[in-house]
């Protein structure tokens, strides 16, 4: 099994003062290193199988629609305001550093299908937890929420309801 | 063969006036839909190999990360201003509607690397030739240029240098 966190970055105050960005640009480069997050994300749907994998605008996008190639789904996106076209449904959370929106399509998810949803991060759980009222608000399950990193000192479990959380590696 | 094209949604007037919006979701929804695409996206790359996949924020994450997962290879990021933690470079670009900057990693790209890169839409070119150069500026070589949707009324392909398009539907 690879060390994940070999390949990713510190970077001290960035993009505010007071916070570590993870970079995990490194890792997405290296094609072992990307071929086994993939593959270790996709892990928890073995157990939990889901119809449909969603993925958060921007950088989830790098993980959600590669773990849902590999398990043969669908993927659908939570973006940023005004990114999508048709009929929406949105949500306001707080992030690690301000604060923001999240919509997704009203046909993103069918009435009763069951979600999984994959991102890079669990910081404060704002955004995943806003992520999941919007798939919740629109018939969905959430049966596992995959996570590359998870900071744990900011206790973002916290904030999911006690749906299922998967980290591969933690801080 | 599916017919990609039949989960493609027409958004006249958006996001400007006289614009017609392509708007993917309902593929990247439909399993057997995405499925197809991205193994489609994928066969240039298996007579022209390449060692990493480049991926253009933030639409063309979707396809790109699942393309470089299903050819075992790393997946390099083309971002907006002021995402990237490190040493950049970066290059001005005019889009079919407004202008936009466009930023690498000076270490995404290692010297003579064959490079792959998968978008979303091939419309005036401008994004596709900015990212051809900021992978020319780093060091390598594009093979190809895999695009899910070809606008081919805007002549994108004139503005990319000869470098072949891989296009899976056009317009």
């Amino acid at each position: 099994m690879l060390d994940l966190k070999s390949k990713i970055v510190d970077i001290p105050n960035w993009p505010i003062e007071g916070v570590v960005f993870k970079d995990i640009t490194p890792l997405l480069q290296d094609a072992a290193y990307f071929k086994e997050t993939i593959d270790r994300l996709a892990e928890p749907f073995v157990s939990a199988p889901v119809e449909v994998i969603v993925g958060i605008d921007a950088r989830g996008f790098l993980l959600a629609t590669a773990v849902a190639y590999k398990l043969g789904v669908g993927v659908a996106l939570v973006r940023k305001p005004g990114k999508l076209p048709r009929p929406i449904v949105s949500r306001d959370y707080a992030l690690e550093y301000g604060s923001n929106t999240l919509e997704m399509h009203k046909d993103a998810i069918k009435l009763g299908e069951r979600v999984g949803i994959v991102d890079d991060v669990l910081a404060t759980g704002g955004t995943l937890n806003a992520t999941i009222q919007l798939i919740e608000e629109l018939g969905g399950t959430v049966e596992c929420v995959s996570v590359l990193i998870g900071l744990s000192f900011l206790n973002g479990k916290d904030q999911l309801g006690g749906k299922p959380v998967h980290e591969l590696i933690t801080y």
